[in-house]
């Protein structure tokens, strides 16, 4: 398992890049999704690319941000059998609130609703039962 | 500037650090403080000690958690001098909501209430103005 990134959501971008920056971080990846209409920027501080946050900033705006809860995304790892981490969450009572149908992404949450971001680590594993046919739980 | 934690406070820290260690983390440092009546939890992914998640646990337990927003703390960062780096911040207009009154923490909010720990990489710095006498301002 490794860390990959704690992420929030921002309502401005630029303003919120500059904030991040002034504390001392620098933009190391930025990824623009038009599809999606959404930008990530990663920032972390020199020397440790592998501490970033994760500003995530939806095009459109992000419907209802009712409380600080929605800014706080998730904290993310990336594991090396997505499958695997899922059947042992699973087999100890952990609810996959988002299954990893694409052998890629898994949602699950902390006893507290901190919501944990798994990843698979390189490319996604061929779709696999009973993952691919599982709907969500939930919110994460 | 160097990454430290994200912190998520726990209601149950037996229960937590289940979940975290059953994610494939490490406890990797523990502090109880008697006198604060709170208990800190280090858990970090095998190989990456600088990226740990911190676990508050108060034992008496969090007055008003009303949502999850009080769950997430903050991000922390450990800085080279924390006056400096508050000046600065002022300068560009950011509000020290915990002033480094003891020469050793401060805390400010991003643009959209993420709360930011910064402390005094190393030693705390003696005492100085503004700060010594500088109140706190909001929340964090």
């Amino acid at each position: 398992m490794r860390y990959l990134h704690t992420m929030v959501r921002v309502k401005d971008l630029d303003a919120s890049i500059a904030f991040y920056k002034l504390l001392g971080l620098e933009e190391t990846r930025r990824y623009d999704n038009e599809g999606g209409r959404f930008t990530l920027v990663f920032l972390a501080p020199p020397g440790q690319p592998d501490c970033p946050v994760e500003l995530t900033y939806n095009w459109d705006g992000d419907e209802g941000l009712p409380s600080d809860s929605r800014h706080f995304g998730h904290l993310a790892y990336a594991v090396k059998d997505i499958y695997a981490k899922c059947a042992e969450l699973q087999a100890a009572g952990v609810t996959i609130n988002r299954p990893p149908r694409d052998g890629r992404m898994a949602f699950v949450r902390s006893p507290d609703n901190i919501s944990i971001e798994l990843l698979q680590d390189g490319d996604a594993l061929p779709p696999q039962e009973p993952w691919a046919s599982m709907g969500n739980t939930g919110h994460w």
